[in-house]
Protein backbone atom coordinates (compact mmCIF):
# COMPACT_ATOMS: atom_id res chain seq x y z
CA UNK A 1 0.00 0.00 0.00
CA UNK A 2 0.95 3.70 -0.50
CA UNK A 3 1.24 5.98 1.45
CA UNK A 4 -0.92 9.24 1.28
CA UNK A 5 2.36 11.52 0.62
CA UNK A 6 3.93 8.33 -1.62
CA UNK A 7 0.43 9.07 -3.33
CA UNK A 8 0.32 12.67 -3.65
CA UNK A 9 3.83 12.18 -5.03
CA UNK A 10 3.03 10.14 -8.01
CA UNK A 11 -0.13 12.29 -8.85
CA UNK A 12 2.06 15.51 -8.90
CA UNK A 13 4.49 13.32 -10.84
CA UNK A 14 2.48 12.46 -13.20
CA UNK A 15 0.24 16.22 -13.59
CA UNK A 16 3.40 17.92 -14.32
CA UNK A 17 4.65 15.72 -17.41
CA UNK A 18 0.75 16.01 -18.66
CA UNK A 19 0.24 19.91 -18.08
CA UNK A 20 3.93 20.52 -18.99
CA UNK A 21 3.20 18.20 -22.45
CA UNK A 22 -0.14 19.62 -23.46
CA UNK A 23 -1.18 22.91 -20.73
CA UNK A 24 -3.87 23.06 -19.16
CA UNK A 25 -7.05 22.72 -21.46
CA UNK A 26 -5.28 20.20 -23.52
CA UNK A 27 -4.23 18.09 -20.26
CA UNK A 28 -6.06 15.04 -19.60
CA UNK A 29 -7.04 14.20 -15.79
CA UNK A 30 -7.66 10.02 -16.66
CA UNK A 31 -4.56 10.38 -17.95
CA UNK A 32 -3.08 11.58 -14.86
CA UNK A 33 -4.82 9.48 -12.77
CA UNK A 34 -3.77 6.27 -15.34
CA UNK A 35 -0.29 7.28 -14.78
CA UNK A 36 0.30 7.61 -11.33
CA UNK A 37 -1.94 4.24 -10.76
CA UNK A 38 -4.91 5.74 -8.89
CA UNK A 39 -8.55 6.55 -9.91
CA UNK A 40 -9.83 9.93 -10.78
CA UNK A 41 -11.90 9.94 -7.86
CA UNK A 42 -8.91 9.75 -5.15
CA UNK A 43 -7.31 12.51 -7.40
CA UNK A 44 -10.08 15.27 -7.61
CA UNK A 45 -10.16 14.11 -3.16
CA UNK A 46 -6.89 15.24 -2.91
CA UNK A 47 -6.31 18.44 -5.62
CA UNK A 48 -9.42 19.37 -6.32
CA UNK A 49 -10.09 20.34 -9.90
CA UNK A 50 -7.73 20.62 -12.96
CA UNK A 51 -7.05 24.36 -12.34
CA UNK A 52 -6.02 23.61 -8.53
CA UNK A 53 -3.75 20.38 -9.90
CA UNK A 54 -2.49 22.76 -12.31
CA UNK A 55 -1.98 25.58 -9.73
CA UNK A 56 0.38 23.23 -7.87
CA UNK A 57 2.01 22.10 -10.25
CA UNK A 58 3.07 25.71 -11.81
CA UNK A 59 3.87 26.71 -8.04
CA UNK A 60 6.02 23.80 -7.65
CA UNK A 61 7.88 24.14 -11.44
CA UNK A 62 8.51 28.17 -10.94
CA UNK A 63 9.97 27.67 -7.14
CA UNK A 64 12.31 24.95 -8.76
CA UNK A 65 13.36 27.32 -11.69
CA UNK A 66 13.86 30.43 -9.85
CA UNK A 67 15.88 28.59 -7.36
CA UNK A 68 18.48 26.60 -9.72
CA UNK A 69 19.84 30.13 -10.95
CA UNK A 70 21.62 32.41 -8.38
CA UNK A 71 22.89 35.92 -9.43
CA UNK A 72 26.27 36.24 -8.34
CA UNK A 73 27.29 39.80 -8.35
CA UNK A 74 31.10 39.23 -9.69
CA UNK A 75 29.68 36.68 -12.07
CA UNK A 76 26.81 38.52 -13.57
CA UNK A 77 27.61 37.01 -16.77
CA UNK A 78 27.06 33.39 -15.83
CA UNK A 79 23.62 34.02 -14.17
CA UNK A 80 22.54 33.67 -17.94
CA UNK A 81 24.42 30.71 -18.56
CA UNK A 82 22.72 29.34 -15.53
CA UNK A 83 19.81 29.82 -17.14
CA UNK A 84 20.53 28.80 -20.51
CA UNK A 85 21.68 25.53 -18.98
CA UNK A 86 18.32 25.21 -16.85
CA UNK A 87 16.10 25.97 -20.06
CA UNK A 88 18.05 23.04 -21.90
CA UNK A 89 18.23 20.46 -18.96
CA UNK A 90 14.40 21.41 -17.38
CA UNK A 91 12.34 22.48 -20.78
CA UNK A 92 9.13 21.09 -18.82
CA UNK A 93 9.67 24.15 -16.36
CA UNK A 94 9.59 26.70 -18.77
CA UNK A 95 6.72 25.03 -20.94
CA UNK A 96 4.65 25.41 -17.67
CA UNK A 97 5.65 28.57 -16.68
CA UNK A 98 4.76 29.67 -20.44
CA UNK A 99 1.41 27.70 -20.61
CA UNK A 100 0.62 29.37 -17.14
CA UNK A 101 1.23 32.94 -18.58
CA UNK A 102 -0.67 32.08 -21.96
CA UNK A 103 -3.91 30.71 -19.63
CA UNK A 104 -3.70 33.93 -17.41
CA UNK A 105 -2.25 32.16 -14.12
CA UNK A 106 -0.70 34.81 -11.45
CA UNK A 107 2.64 33.89 -11.04
CA UNK A 108 3.39 34.91 -7.44
CA UNK A 109 6.81 36.19 -6.73
CA UNK A 110 9.29 33.10 -6.41
CA UNK A 111 10.94 32.78 -3.55
CA UNK A 112 14.98 31.78 -2.76
CA UNK A 113 15.94 30.80 0.28
CA UNK A 114 13.17 32.74 2.49
CA UNK A 115 14.01 35.76 0.24
CA UNK A 116 11.47 36.61 -2.75
CA UNK A 117 13.38 35.89 -5.80
CA UNK A 118 13.58 39.37 -7.32
CA UNK A 119 15.25 41.51 -4.25
CA UNK A 120 17.82 38.97 -3.82
CA UNK A 121 18.92 39.38 -8.08
CA UNK A 122 17.92 42.98 -6.95
CA UNK A 123 20.56 43.13 -4.27
CA UNK A 124 23.10 41.13 -6.11
CA UNK A 125 23.25 43.80 -9.13
CA UNK A 126 23.37 47.02 -6.71
CA UNK A 127 26.52 44.87 -5.57
CA UNK A 128 28.01 44.21 -8.80
CA UNK A 129 26.98 48.01 -9.77
CA UNK A 130 29.41 49.51 -6.51
CA UNK A 131 32.30 46.75 -7.62
CA UNK A 132 32.15 47.87 -11.03
CA UNK A 133 31.56 44.74 -12.48
CA UNK A 134 28.13 46.48 -13.61
CA UNK A 135 27.45 49.38 -15.59
CA UNK A 136 26.28 52.28 -12.98
CA UNK A 137 23.60 53.18 -15.65
CA UNK A 138 21.81 50.43 -15.29
CA UNK A 139 18.47 49.69 -13.24
CA UNK A 140 18.44 46.26 -11.77
CA UNK A 141 14.97 45.41 -12.65
CA UNK A 142 15.34 46.09 -16.20
CA UNK A 143 18.74 44.30 -16.35
CA UNK A 144 17.36 41.78 -14.61
CA UNK A 145 14.60 40.85 -17.00
CA UNK A 146 16.95 41.17 -20.14
CA UNK A 147 19.44 38.88 -18.60
CA UNK A 148 16.69 35.99 -18.53
CA UNK A 149 15.65 37.11 -21.97
CA UNK A 150 19.17 36.12 -23.35
CA UNK A 151 19.12 33.53 -21.15
CA UNK A 152 16.12 32.02 -23.11
CA UNK A 153 16.63 33.64 -25.99
CA UNK A 154 16.77 29.84 -28.12
CA UNK A 155 13.53 28.74 -25.73
CA UNK A 156 11.45 31.52 -26.99
CA UNK A 157 12.48 31.21 -30.26
CA UNK A 158 9.93 29.97 -33.06
CA UNK A 159 13.02 29.13 -35.10
CA UNK A 160 12.79 25.67 -36.23
CA UNK A 161 16.35 24.80 -35.48
CA UNK A 162 15.49 26.03 -31.79
CA UNK A 163 15.56 22.48 -30.25
CA UNK A 164 18.89 20.64 -30.49
CA UNK A 165 20.51 17.87 -28.93
CA UNK A 166 23.64 18.70 -30.91
CA UNK A 167 26.57 19.57 -28.29
CA UNK A 168 28.65 21.77 -30.55
CA UNK A 169 25.66 23.98 -30.70
CA UNK A 170 24.74 24.15 -26.85
CA UNK A 171 27.65 25.29 -26.64
CA UNK A 172 28.07 27.87 -29.13
CA UNK A 173 24.90 29.49 -28.22
CA UNK A 174 25.20 29.03 -24.16
CA UNK A 175 28.91 31.18 -24.87
CA UNK A 176 27.20 33.77 -27.47
CA UNK A 177 24.58 34.11 -24.61
CA UNK A 178 26.98 34.32 -21.85
CA UNK A 179 28.92 36.86 -24.12
CA UNK A 180 26.01 39.15 -25.23
CA UNK A 181 25.43 39.52 -21.22
CA UNK A 182 28.51 40.80 -20.68
CA UNK A 183 28.77 42.62 -23.53
CA UNK A 184 25.42 44.48 -21.95
CA UNK A 185 26.81 45.27 -18.38
CA UNK A 186 30.13 46.54 -19.71
CA UNK A 187 31.11 50.21 -18.26
CA UNK A 188 30.70 52.43 -20.96
CA UNK A 189 33.90 54.13 -22.25
CA UNK B 1 -25.69 37.28 -48.25
CA UNK B 2 -22.19 37.16 -48.18
CA UNK B 3 -19.91 35.85 -50.60
CA UNK B 4 -17.72 32.89 -49.86
CA UNK B 5 -14.71 35.32 -49.28
CA UNK B 6 -16.45 37.44 -47.32
CA UNK B 7 -17.76 34.29 -45.28
CA UNK B 8 -14.28 33.09 -45.11
CA UNK B 9 -12.59 36.42 -44.06
CA UNK B 10 -15.11 36.20 -40.78
CA UNK B 11 -14.77 32.99 -39.86
CA UNK B 12 -10.70 33.39 -40.04
CA UNK B 13 -11.43 36.91 -37.98
CA UNK B 14 -13.49 34.93 -35.42
CA UNK B 15 -10.70 31.94 -34.86
CA UNK B 16 -8.14 34.27 -34.70
CA UNK B 17 -9.31 35.92 -31.28
CA UNK B 18 -10.54 32.54 -30.23
CA UNK B 19 -7.16 30.89 -30.80
CA UNK B 20 -5.28 33.50 -29.56
CA UNK B 21 -7.37 33.84 -26.39
CA UNK B 22 -7.82 30.07 -25.88
CA UNK B 23 -4.90 28.20 -27.75
CA UNK B 24 -5.45 24.96 -29.84
CA UNK B 25 -6.92 22.77 -27.00
CA UNK B 26 -8.93 25.91 -25.58
CA UNK B 27 -10.28 26.86 -28.44
CA UNK B 28 -13.79 25.73 -29.21
CA UNK B 29 -15.14 25.62 -32.98
CA UNK B 30 -18.87 26.19 -32.05
CA UNK B 31 -17.52 29.77 -30.06
CA UNK B 32 -16.00 30.74 -33.45
CA UNK B 33 -19.33 29.50 -35.53
CA UNK B 34 -21.12 31.44 -33.32
CA UNK B 35 -18.81 34.76 -33.72
CA UNK B 36 -18.95 34.38 -37.06
CA UNK B 37 -22.78 33.80 -37.67
CA UNK B 38 -22.17 30.39 -39.72
CA UNK B 39 -22.68 26.91 -38.64
CA UNK B 40 -20.46 24.65 -37.67
CA UNK B 41 -20.96 22.54 -40.70
CA UNK B 42 -20.51 25.43 -42.72
CA UNK B 43 -17.07 26.34 -40.85
CA UNK B 44 -15.75 22.68 -41.19
CA UNK B 45 -16.49 22.38 -45.18
CA UNK B 46 -14.47 25.24 -45.76
CA UNK B 47 -11.80 24.90 -43.14
CA UNK B 48 -11.51 21.35 -41.82
CA UNK B 49 -10.88 20.73 -38.88
CA UNK B 50 -9.60 22.90 -35.51
CA UNK B 51 -6.12 21.74 -36.46
CA UNK B 52 -6.07 22.88 -39.99
CA UNK B 53 -7.69 26.28 -38.98
CA UNK B 54 -5.26 26.66 -36.44
CA UNK B 55 -2.28 26.39 -39.39
CA UNK B 56 -3.82 28.55 -41.10
CA UNK B 57 -4.42 31.09 -38.71
CA UNK B 58 -1.20 30.51 -37.60
CA UNK B 59 0.47 30.84 -40.99
CA UNK B 60 -1.26 34.31 -41.91
CA UNK B 61 -0.54 35.58 -37.75
CA UNK B 62 3.23 34.96 -38.50
CA UNK B 63 3.52 36.26 -41.71
CA UNK B 64 2.31 39.59 -40.43
CA UNK B 65 4.71 39.27 -37.23
CA UNK B 66 7.48 39.33 -39.72
CA UNK B 67 6.37 41.33 -42.27
CA UNK B 68 5.72 44.35 -39.74
CA UNK B 69 9.84 44.47 -38.27
CA UNK B 70 12.44 45.81 -40.83
CA UNK B 71 16.33 45.32 -40.03
CA UNK B 72 17.98 48.47 -41.39
CA UNK B 73 21.54 47.75 -41.50
CA UNK B 74 21.58 51.69 -40.13
CA UNK B 75 19.46 51.15 -37.31
CA UNK B 76 19.89 47.33 -36.21
CA UNK B 77 18.94 48.43 -32.92
CA UNK B 78 15.48 50.28 -33.79
CA UNK B 79 14.75 46.63 -35.10
CA UNK B 80 14.48 45.61 -31.56
CA UNK B 81 12.11 49.11 -31.06
CA UNK B 82 9.66 47.82 -33.46
CA UNK B 83 10.08 44.25 -32.33
CA UNK B 84 8.60 45.84 -28.97
CA UNK B 85 6.11 48.35 -30.46
CA UNK B 86 4.58 45.14 -32.32
CA UNK B 87 4.32 43.13 -29.13
CA UNK B 88 2.88 45.80 -27.60
CA UNK B 89 0.25 46.62 -30.75
CA UNK B 90 -0.72 43.15 -31.38
CA UNK B 91 -0.50 40.61 -28.03
CA UNK B 92 -2.18 38.23 -30.22
CA UNK B 93 0.54 37.57 -32.79
CA UNK B 94 2.72 36.39 -30.35
CA UNK B 95 0.47 34.43 -28.18
CA UNK B 96 -0.52 32.55 -31.53
CA UNK B 97 3.10 31.79 -32.57
CA UNK B 98 3.25 30.61 -28.75
CA UNK B 99 1.02 28.50 -28.34
CA UNK B 100 1.62 27.05 -31.44
CA UNK B 101 5.42 26.93 -30.35
CA UNK B 102 3.90 24.67 -27.18
CA UNK B 103 1.77 22.80 -29.22
CA UNK B 104 4.46 21.38 -31.49
CA UNK B 105 3.44 23.19 -34.64
CA UNK B 106 6.60 23.64 -36.85
CA UNK B 107 6.53 27.17 -38.43
CA UNK B 108 7.97 27.51 -41.58
CA UNK B 109 10.58 30.41 -42.42
CA UNK B 110 8.62 33.35 -42.96
CA UNK B 111 8.67 35.23 -45.81
CA UNK B 112 9.18 39.10 -46.73
CA UNK B 113 8.68 40.71 -49.69
CA UNK B 114 9.11 37.50 -51.53
CA UNK B 115 12.22 36.39 -49.63
CA UNK B 116 12.67 34.36 -46.52
CA UNK B 117 12.36 36.73 -43.69
CA UNK B 118 15.67 35.01 -42.35
CA UNK B 119 17.52 35.41 -45.58
CA UNK B 120 16.48 39.37 -45.78
CA UNK B 121 18.22 40.34 -42.08
CA UNK B 122 21.06 37.82 -42.03
CA UNK B 123 22.07 40.03 -45.13
CA UNK B 124 21.13 43.46 -43.40
CA UNK B 125 23.65 42.36 -40.34
CA UNK B 126 26.32 41.71 -43.01
CA UNK B 127 25.86 45.21 -44.66
CA UNK B 128 25.83 46.45 -40.73
CA UNK B 129 28.79 45.36 -40.49
CA UNK B 130 30.65 46.21 -43.64
CA UNK B 131 29.56 49.55 -42.92
CA UNK B 132 31.07 49.65 -38.77
CA UNK B 133 27.27 49.82 -37.04
CA UNK B 134 27.78 46.25 -36.23
CA UNK B 135 31.08 44.71 -34.15
CA UNK B 136 32.17 42.42 -36.94
CA UNK B 137 32.94 39.27 -34.20
CA UNK B 138 28.69 39.21 -34.62
CA UNK B 139 27.35 35.71 -36.62
CA UNK B 140 24.13 37.35 -37.56
CA UNK B 141 22.17 34.18 -37.15
CA UNK B 142 23.25 34.82 -33.71
CA UNK B 143 22.70 38.11 -32.94
CA UNK B 144 19.08 38.39 -34.84
CA UNK B 145 17.71 35.50 -32.72
CA UNK B 146 19.13 37.77 -29.46
CA UNK B 147 17.65 41.22 -31.01
CA UNK B 148 14.12 39.18 -30.85
CA UNK B 149 14.60 38.03 -27.54
CA UNK B 150 15.62 41.47 -26.23
CA UNK B 151 12.68 43.32 -28.23
CA UNK B 152 10.08 40.79 -26.67
CA UNK B 153 11.63 40.68 -22.98
CA UNK B 154 8.46 42.00 -21.32
CA UNK B 155 6.56 40.14 -23.53
CA UNK B 156 7.94 36.64 -22.87
CA UNK B 157 8.41 37.70 -18.99
CA UNK B 158 6.44 35.81 -16.51
CA UNK B 159 6.54 39.05 -14.21
CA UNK B 160 3.81 40.09 -12.65
CA UNK B 161 3.91 43.79 -13.83
CA UNK B 162 4.81 42.63 -17.33
CA UNK B 163 1.77 43.67 -18.72
CA UNK B 164 0.89 47.24 -18.56
CA UNK B 165 -1.09 50.11 -20.62
CA UNK B 166 0.95 53.18 -18.87
CA UNK B 167 2.76 54.49 -21.20
CA UNK B 168 5.34 56.35 -19.39
CA UNK B 169 6.33 52.81 -18.35
CA UNK B 170 6.34 51.34 -21.22
CA UNK B 171 8.38 54.44 -23.15
CA UNK B 172 10.66 53.23 -20.69
CA UNK B 173 11.00 49.78 -21.91
CA UNK B 174 11.08 50.23 -25.21
CA UNK B 175 14.24 53.06 -24.58
CA UNK B 176 15.76 50.35 -22.38
CA UNK B 177 15.41 47.29 -24.91
CA UNK B 178 16.45 49.98 -27.97
CA UNK B 179 19.87 50.61 -25.77
CA UNK B 180 20.59 47.61 -25.06
CA UNK B 181 20.71 46.36 -28.97
CA UNK B 182 23.39 49.46 -29.01
CA UNK B 183 25.10 47.95 -26.34
CA UNK B 184 24.94 44.35 -27.73
CA UNK B 185 26.03 45.18 -30.89
CA UNK B 186 29.11 48.09 -30.32
CA UNK B 187 32.43 47.38 -31.63
CA UNK B 188 34.58 46.09 -29.06
CA UNK B 189 37.47 48.79 -28.53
Amino acid sequence: MRTTTELRAEILAAARAEFAQHGLAGARIDRIARAAHASKERLYAHFGDKQTLFREVLAADAAEFYRSVTLRPEAVEEFVGGIFDLACREPAHLRMITWAQLEGFALGPPEFEGRPFPDQAMRAIEVAKDAGHVDSAWRPDDLIVLLFAIGLSWAHSPHPDATTDDSGILAHRRAVAVDAARRLIATRP
